[in-house]
């Protein structure tokens, strides 16, 4: 089978990031995943939601969103609706359980970090590419506290990176595009820490089931995604062993 | 390690179904694991969504809700509130989907089955006892239609149940009650065929990441419960091989 | 005239009440008239709405709800509409005036009590209903804060409980099912103490006007209702003479 | 006992009606009872809400609100809330049903009349004085559609009018100012026709429960005041026995 | 061009006041320009919004709203609709600035002013007519404080009135009715001072574009029409040259 | 004076466009003046509002909004409060405005033009670089539909472009940055024809009152800036006499 872009199964699109993509937020990034780009960004506050009041532990939490213009046929958007759909919310609620299962929320201290991820052109994969330039745009916010003294320990303990994988016409493929998510049978998420660890698995079949024997192909294929996501955070965020305190020796 | 109430690890609590249990609704179920109580309803409604018609296909939706003195604290109502939560969102998308998958939408015709899971008391794994007792709910309300004739070829095609399993303290578990699934560090939902087929995995290990041999074991415990559920399911809804065409013989 | 469920003009449903129906909240009692079936249940929180802030003096405030498959139609849920309807708001607030007609709220000191009626099967008379379950849940409440010393003075002053009557077709009805009250032209609830008197009088004669004389038979009948009600409520709370301080004596 | 303003228990504010106070609506008055202000008007619309299409039916609604600026102290909008209070709503209810009863809403063919009551100034009595102006308002709509010819059948069958009674340190009064309302432990609204016939009562006795003989008196003073304002509609509308077809000498 | 009520060009219509209109707030006045009125009241608040909490600083702000029966059609109202609309909004921040443009706040200390206007017939230039008659309400409240001695300088600087102009068939026109203002092409809105400056200046010629001559010779319109508003304003509240400091001789 | 950025008083910002900016809409461009960056998209959607159903006429309307990332502090988005500010409601309702009245909206037919301009980072003039932009996206999507054949009169008649002026310190100021903006005594939006016609005039002097000398020395201010825009804007685009029907010498 030949993907529609010409990729192989198990290759990922062209990924590229820019840092510092907006300037007020203390961390930033465009992250392109093929035609998919989403702006993510990280912004420090200085207070917690009202139950970590005076427990000395922070917060980090996401939202996201999509301009009306980033799909085929406009979306209408929800502060018109008035309400935030089922589907975003679920994807909020994702990123932001995805980034604080590595980061340490007691060393964070009383703090929340807002994370953003506005898609602004959609082609699959936004949930994926969001979680993977968010974790940039939070170290890069983390790493400002962290050089200025504001925290003593460096609270984040692994990369953090997601990719979609699914079986359409019978292949199991890595990094679906809009085309090929649309026409999938099986569609799954996968959230991983550098260290190979799983964060979160999401596996729908609403079309047709799907036996053991092709979850845990399409598991192995998401590691592979990952492991890539994960190199290139670490050259756009240089080495980060030392601030992550355990992990001396990158991997 | 032994379990708060002396169970096995492996082991589901006591399951009880009270069929026709409020006598409105085409079909209906009052659905109890242990001390979750949940009542299941399914509801015919003579059209479908907007985007479905003149499209000859029918829709399953559904709502779940607790009622305010289900938890240990009261929890506020959505309808006070004005809004319905993420979590809520998430879990009705669930339950929809997961029923969907086994449903000949063509078949059931250009109608929408409601299903409705209010919990009234709630202990640990309200969403997955949810889906196991909505699969009941509609079944009898698809019972209805197919002996009046209303649909002519009966369009469920197996069998639907759901089990949480998760890690506490190291060891796996099935079937979290409220206070162990507190304690859990992974928390997992699996939802199944009577075929053996996964047709929903969703695994978070927000407290702390999983490997992929945990992931494994955790799924050995999931297919153990669900084909315990679906053989309760059977019990409640009479031989069904014949209404579920294609598989003669029951498994 | 006969009536559906060949009652007597003056002959209430059968009654059932199961108490501790559902675990967590302090009090709560599944009341059954006839097919009409509610969830009361009474959760104490320990504080007050602002306006009570610092006065030393409690609150008691009762939310009331139908599950969607309650009805022969199914109704659609409030927090779906995103607002509670007139007729909800009306039933709520009836609810809650009642119940604090016969306590002392300063008695009860800086606590909420939150009463919620939750009707899982409606055939008529689901508000009347709801107070007269609602009352029995409150008591139990209200039973275990002075049991544990946590208030000093027993400040529940009355029983209450209500009941629906109507005239359909000429006769003059106790208790009437969904089926008679669609069919009644006046139409009234009638919220009373175990002393006699009227807590609440509401009646409607929107498809007709009634005179004077029917008002008068049509409360002699209330004042009948529920006598017979104050009496099971009784039985099910038990001699409770001495904790309603002022009334030794049952009456 | 002496009322603030001196009048007899028994003794109505003295009333005002402004007919055609705003020129837009097809009936409009300002009623006044003592210093209780409201803009009441009647707007006919040619179409019928949803449950009524195709049926031939009419419908009438109401809706109330208050100025912001009409009470003691500033009460903040509902547009601004964002929501409809359960007050609001019950009133509107109120005004609807009482207005209903004395049409016939088939004679009134599909159209929609649409009551609004808007208090300019509150000082007790604000749902009466509503229904009675209502009334006027809506019957100078109604005339006008009955001498264009658009209906044959003039709709309308009775007058009706209301009045609060209550009862104030032990004595019964009529048209309650809102210091009176303030300080009556018994609260009752009356609507009547002009034939002494009730279309609503409406009692509570949230400080205290009341007697079966305060009831009575308490409605034979309703009588008086409904009575009294019957005949000041009557004045305002003219001799309107032909109209109202069927009583042909005025009561 | 003769205009609809005969009024030559640059004639306002006939403008009154009746001050007091309603009780309770601390200023209040029906302002009728020709078939446009409007009961505008400040009514004031011994608090702050939050963002002035502390600051010393007092604010002022209004809210703008239209009787359902006002307008030629019955207008659905906001609270109905749960949302305030864009028109409203954009009049209520009109209003708020301008009066806020002459009250110097620090000397109002941490008070909130309340405006509201509320339209009972509309007849074109409501947002005019609401700020000349809002500026009324506001004085009379602050003489209020003023003479109470809450307040030690009086902190209104000058008087703010509002009119429109627009150009309807080539002719500039002041005070434009509803059926002017819906057949003109531009259309403008503006606020001045009793000195002759510019508060606010709002000119559309959405139907087609206007050039700068014409732009000047309806600012001379506008200052004529807002010199003689300014001059009614002035008889209605009394020689203030006084409690307006600086401008001893009025102008 | 000196400006923050070195400009001179009359000096615009940089200015840069990249057009096809995202690949779904029919039009769009990512616009900056200076720091200001906003994201100007046109779809077209082949129905419009109802008020037009059948009338032959097409529509446009605009929507605008921030990137919560955009401002200084985090700004809430409007989908989270559920509401859409007064602030939005007006750019939106401005720049919709401006765009229909250079458009002949029977010239193009039933269909609706959407424009969305979203602003990624704000410096100050969001609204009218949003103007200006979105009449380049607007241009591109009509000119598709124009080169298709589906339109076939070109309906825009004039470029329309917009810019803010002020009065800071003393001195007018042309098209001022965020910092500028928060000092300014004045604040004007000017938005204008390729012919020097006005479409619109904001002038807002909240802090201070303006003179007539004042308005005048910045409206020239306003058209030497939107001379230089509009010359940027058909460089651009093209020459477009042609297409501009009437006016087949560029300007």
């Amino acid at each position: 089978m030949n993907r529609i872009d010409n990729r192989k199964p198990d290759e990922l699109r062209e990924m590229k990031m820019i840092t510092d993509y907006i300037k007020h937020p203390q961390g930033s990034v465009l992250i392109e995943m093929g035609e998919t780009k989403v702006i993510c960004s990280a912004t420090i506050e200085e207070k917690v939601p009202f139950f970590l009041k005076n427990s000395g532990t922070g917060w980090i939490t996401a939202e996201y969103s999509m301009l009306p213009g980033a799909t085929h046929t406009r979306n209408i958007r929800e502060s018109s609706k008035g309400k935030i759909g089922g589907r975003t919310q679920e994807i909020q609620r994702l990123i932001g359980r995805a980034l604080r299962s590595v980061v340490d929320l007691k060393a964070l201290g009383e703090k929340t970090i807002w994370i953003d991820c506005d898609v602004i052109q959609a082609d699959g994969g936004t949930r994926t590419a969001s979680i993977t330039g968010a974790f940039v745009a939070l170290t890069m916010a983390v790493d400002k506290l962290y050089n200025q003294g504001k925290i003593k320990v460096f609270p984040i303990k692994s990369y953090v990176s997601a990719i979609s994988i699914g079986v359409m016409e019978g292949t199991e493929l890595l990094d679906l595009c809009y085309e090929e998510d649309s026409k999938a049978h099986v569609d799954m998420n996968v959230v991983m820490t550098d260290r190979g660890e799983f964060i979160e698995v999401q596996g729908t079949g609403e079309e047709a089931p799907f036996s053991k024997e092709q979850l845990l192909s399409l598991l192995t294929l998401a590691e592979k995604g990952n492991r890539e996501l994960t190199r290139m955070q670490r050259e756009i965020l240089g080495p980060i062993g030392e601030r992550i305190g355990e992990s001396k020796e990158e991997k």
